[in-house]
């Protein structure tokens, strides 16, 4: 990447000396995505003039790679025509999404910039639930006929072509707008020129519901390697298309919002989250975890008067939680992931169950010996020693039992599997390791103190 | 997706019924990456026979979507003609991914089958290391030299157009294979005839080194919105191009790696691996763990006179463990995911730690306080209540410091964030939290102990 010099861009700008600007942006040959990356220490202010100098059609693929909470800033800095101008020029998809955001005295103004269809249009993108193909969908795509000829399908591609969006794969509809084929652009041109698109198209195209969840449509894409993948309603029309890039950002965004679940998190925040807003988003998760953690209290609360008899039990202890957590944590993870990628089928749900557990149990015999071992030459007292090999061998098992089935539980509730779920596994080793331990040390409490 | 009938086709297999599975396929118009799905249950034997059957031209698009571990041992099970027709069909960089798997009897047998040129590619393509763009890219692409006109490109693109992999954006080199260009089909269609392909190319080609990282390429490809990055060597010859799909599978492979490592896992298991292989991979973490856990003994232990005199400590202590734990898992996520998606600049370092031992603290007062408040009137005590009070808020302060610290740390070592940073934030929080709980109750005992 070449280097812009941001001062001469800001001098220009504050300036106003547009046709210097022009021809500085000419001179610089390089990708709209990088000079959105150089523009992002403009102020709002400073970018909706750059876009105004150098006019909105030659802004508008800049505009395009701004982040969004950004665009949405710059359009309440730009004028009234420019702003007209830039909303049209722009994809319907990202439209709709910015009129979405705005408020609503901006959200009319805009809406009334646009000609009917055009608006008609933004109102019904808009009204798609977030997490649907709708949301996602671009309505500005290539389209042919089914009864149209080869030769009058190349020129109609001719002259929808600068406009869309992508024209690798042309979605074939009926007279009635249903999707019956597709055909690629590359067949399109090696087919004889009077044969009929529906005599050479495919008819087994594969495609996605308006409302389907935003996942299920990456997963699909994924599956069968699709670059784009045509959206229609409930009667099989369709209605947008939906492409790899968007793909590249579900995919990106689906896994962000599983890692933050598991580490309860709240999707909303990023690393850009002003201090205040964080706190506000992590403090539920930490309150939900005092509670639970009040549990732990309580169980050891139950076992005082043993502690106060034997004090290692309290050093010994944290031993059993902080493993159990953790090997809790790795059988979750590795559910939540599967479950997530679609690689746990319904009816593998109690092999999985059955190889975690194995896997605590296998994993308790091996880490709980060595901590025995340890335990034994520390303390000198085999029965402490013992003690804390059966306990952790339990909390493992109670790891890799918890790990697996809360976030399977959680799928068949219809919930993200990873939703609080670490909450609940640390608490049930926790819990459940410490009551072991400090259970089996109340029972042989005389044994372990005969020893001392 | 319609439903086929495996009994049948095992049935079929079975009896060798070639020209029924043939037919049997053809009546069943369904993608090739649901026929790999549902040939999933057939043994490899099974599957290897299947492709026999229908010829491996017919069932190379089939077999392309098997997972790669199947495909290498349904390789062992096809005879060697057959053998030799798939290889010789697959595309090249799958082609060479196999035969980099595979024992190395296989491999010298495989190589036997091919061609000279088509053997130098190979062995060339499985020289890069397994993450690099070499690694990942493909050599069978459509070309275009400088010097041709639209009419010649046209007329070669439609010989190279069925055998390559992707023909939506082509290249151009020239004479000495030098990137100079690309242009795209859509604008090749629509040029006039006589004009040369270096008068109409786009020449600030965007392209990676053919040892570049894989997750910088996805980020490059993620940054542009590309469809496909060619991959060029030191002198900036073309020697590869990697598309839409790979990255489907970088993103998703590095989310879960990321995820994986922030729950102490190795980024080879999965839902799949044997029970065996997952207590082999899981084990050498927990035993980390142990190690730094007896840490927490340690420290602990240094406090047992207190402990044995007033035993509410033992049980209270875990709750600072506990949401310290949490809140450290917060930071360190937060961080993590930052630092994989480039969100992070080198110059922000200071302020993401500033702004998260501000989060901590925050936060700390917060929980801090509620617990006080449980803690006063469940004990009693406000000397204890002060004294958690404090010891949450520093808790959560380190969690913080070493929730940001820790992964930044690791990037500045050239490591990946997020490797053991989970069992180092934990110990710290622990060690931490447990060392001014106890720590404090052992200056203040006296008062502690008048109150009871």
């Amino acid at each position: 990447m070449e280097e812009l010099s941001l001062e001469y861009i800001q001098e220009l700008i504050k300036e106003s000396k547009g046709q210097e600007l022009v021809s500085y942006y000419w001179e610089n040959d390089i990708h709209p995505a990088d000079w959105a990356y150089y523009l992002e220490d403009l102020s709002y202010e400073e970018l909706a003039k750059f876009i105004e100098l150098i006019g909105p059609e030659t802004g508008l693929p800049i505009f395009e790679f701004v982040s969004f909470e950004r665009k949405r800033r710059v359009l309440e800095n730009l004028s009234g025509s420019n702003l007209a101008k830039l909303i049209t020029f722009m994809n319907p998809d990202d439209r709709a999404d910015l009129v979405e955001d705005v408020d609503e005295e901006m959200q009319e103004y805009i809406l009334s910039l646009l000609f009917q269809s055009e608006r008609q249009n933004v109102l019904r993108l808009i009204s798609y639930p977030d997490n649907s193909a709708g949301a996602y969908m671009t309505t500005d795509y290539a389209l042919l006929h089914a009864n149209d000829s080869v030769q009058d399908a190349l020129e109609q591609i001719r002259l929808q072509a600068p406009k869309r969006e992508i024209v690798y794969y042309i979605y074939v509809v009926d007279s009635a707008m249903h999707l019956v084929g597709f055909i690629s652009l590359r067949r399109l041109i090696m087919a004889p020129r009077r044969v009929l698109i529906k005599e050479i198209m495919d008819k087994t195209v594969i495609s996605v519901q308006v409302d389907e969840d935003i996942e299920s449509v990456a997963q699909k894409m994924r599956h069968y390697d699709f670059l784009a993948i045509p959206v229609v309603d409930q009667n099989n029309r369709m209605v947008g298309l939906i492409t790899f890039d968007d793909i590249y950002d579900v995919i990106q965004e689906e896994a962000t919002e599983d890692m933050y679940l598991l580490a309860n998190l709240d999707r909303d925040e990023n690393i850009e989250s002003p201090l205040y807003r964080s706190v506000k988003l992590r403090i539920p998760w930490l309150l939900i975890n005092l509670c639970t953690a009040l549990l732990v209290v309580f169980t050891v609360n139950l076992f005082k008067d043993s502690i106060s008899q034997y004090v290692a039990l309290a050093a010994v202890m944290p031993i059993v939680g902080l493993i159990g957590g953790n090997a809790g944590n790795q059988s979750l993870t590795v559910v939540v992931r599967a479950l997530a990628l679609g690689e746990i089928k319904l009816s593998e749900h109690w092999s999985v169950l059955v190889k975690e557990v194995g896997v605590g149990l296998s994993n308790g015999i091996l880490i709980g010996g060595v901590m025995a071992f340890i335990t034994f030459f520390w303390y000198n007292n085999p029965w402490l020693a013992c003690i804390i090999w059966i306990a952790m061998t339990v909390n493992l098992i109670i790891a890799g039992l918890f790990g697996s089935m809360i976030p399977i539980l959680l799928r068949k509730l219809k919930l993200d599997p990873a939703l609080g779920s670490s909450i609940f596994v640390t608490t049930a080793t926790d819990v459940g390791g410490f009551f072991v331990f400090l259970g089996l040390s109340t029972l042989f409490l005389q044994q372990l103190l005969a020893v001392i």
